[in-house]
C-alpha cells in the first residue's frame, strides 16, 4: 500500500535496521524500543489487520518471532525471555495498520527498566543493537545444524 | 509433565472452559480474564517455554490464536480487536511453565475497563462466553466454506 510506512519499508524506500528477512518476512528495530532488541516482524504483503492476513503468511510471521524470542537470550543483549505482542486493531493499541509482531527482549529485574521503557521508548546504538541480535540468531542456527 | 496444571487440564484431571481443540492445541478460558472472552491457547504437548517449543507445534498454536483473534470479532463479544501475547521466560511476566498465548478480545473505547481488568482479573459466566467464543468460530467457519 502507497501510504503504510511499513510497505514503504519493504520496498526499500524508507531506512530501518533490518534484523531478519526472508522472501516473506521482515524483521527490523522499534525505533521507539521498549527494552534494547524491541524487533517489530511483518510481513512483506500488505495486511492491514490479522483478518486481512493470510493464515500460513502468518504462521511465518510467528516462526521468525518465535526464532528472535530465542536469538536475544543467545546474543550479548543477554536477555532471558521475552514478550511477543500482536496488537490487532485499533483498540488493542495497534498504531500502524499493518500487521506487526512485537518481540521485546527482557532481562530478569529489569521491570522498573520495562516500565521506564513503555514510557521513554527512545532508540540507543541501533547498529551494534541489530548485529548483536544477528549475531544470536547465527549461534542459533549453528546450534541447530 | 505431572505437576504441570496445564498438561493436567489437557489429560481432563483439571476443569477448564474449552472453547477450541485438534490433536495438537487446547483452548481455553482465562479463569482470570483480563477481558471477557480472554483465552489461553496452549500446546498440548509439554513445553515450558518456547526455547522448549517445537518450531512447527508453534505455528499451530499461533495459527489457532489467529483464528480466535478474527472468531471474538464475529461473536456476540462482539470485539473489534484482540491482544495476542506470549510472556516467555519468568522476566517477561510468565507465570505458568508451559508455553501459552494469551488471546484478549478488546472493544473500542474498552480502555479503562482493560486497565481496571488487569488488577481484578475475575470470571464471570465462562460458560456463556465460551459458546460465544465457539459460536464466533462456527460463523468464521461458514464464511470461509
Amino acid at each position: 500500500m502507497a501510504d503504510c510506512i511499513f510497505c514503504t519499508i519493504v520496498k526499500g524506500d524508507a531506512p530501518s535496521t533490518k534484523v531478519y528477512e526472508d522472501d516473506d518476512v521482515l524483521a527490523f528495530l522499534d525505533i521507539r524500543p521498549i527494552t534494547r532488541g524491541h524487533v517489530l516482524v511483518i510481513p512483506k504483503t500488505h495486511a492491514t489487520e490479522l483478518k486481512d492476513l493470510d493464515p500460513d503468511l502468518g504462521t511465518k510471521v510467528f516462526r521468525v518471532g518465535h526464532s528472535l524470542a530465542m536469538a536475544v537470550r543467545q546474543s550479548d543483549l543477554k536477555a532471558d525471555g521475552a514478550n511477543l505482542v500482536i496488537n490487532d486493531g485499533k483498540s488493542a493499541f495497534q498504531t500502524v495498520g499493518h500487521v506487526h509482531l512485537h518481540v521485546i527482549p527482557r532481562q530478569s529485574g529489569d521491570k522498573l527498566r520495562f516500565v521506564g521503557g513503555l514510557v521513554l521508548r527512545r532508540s540507543n546504538d541501533p547498529k551494534g543493537t541489530a548485529a548483536a541480535i544477528r549475531a544470536g540468531l547465527e549461534r542459533l542456527e549453528s546450534d541447530h545444524s
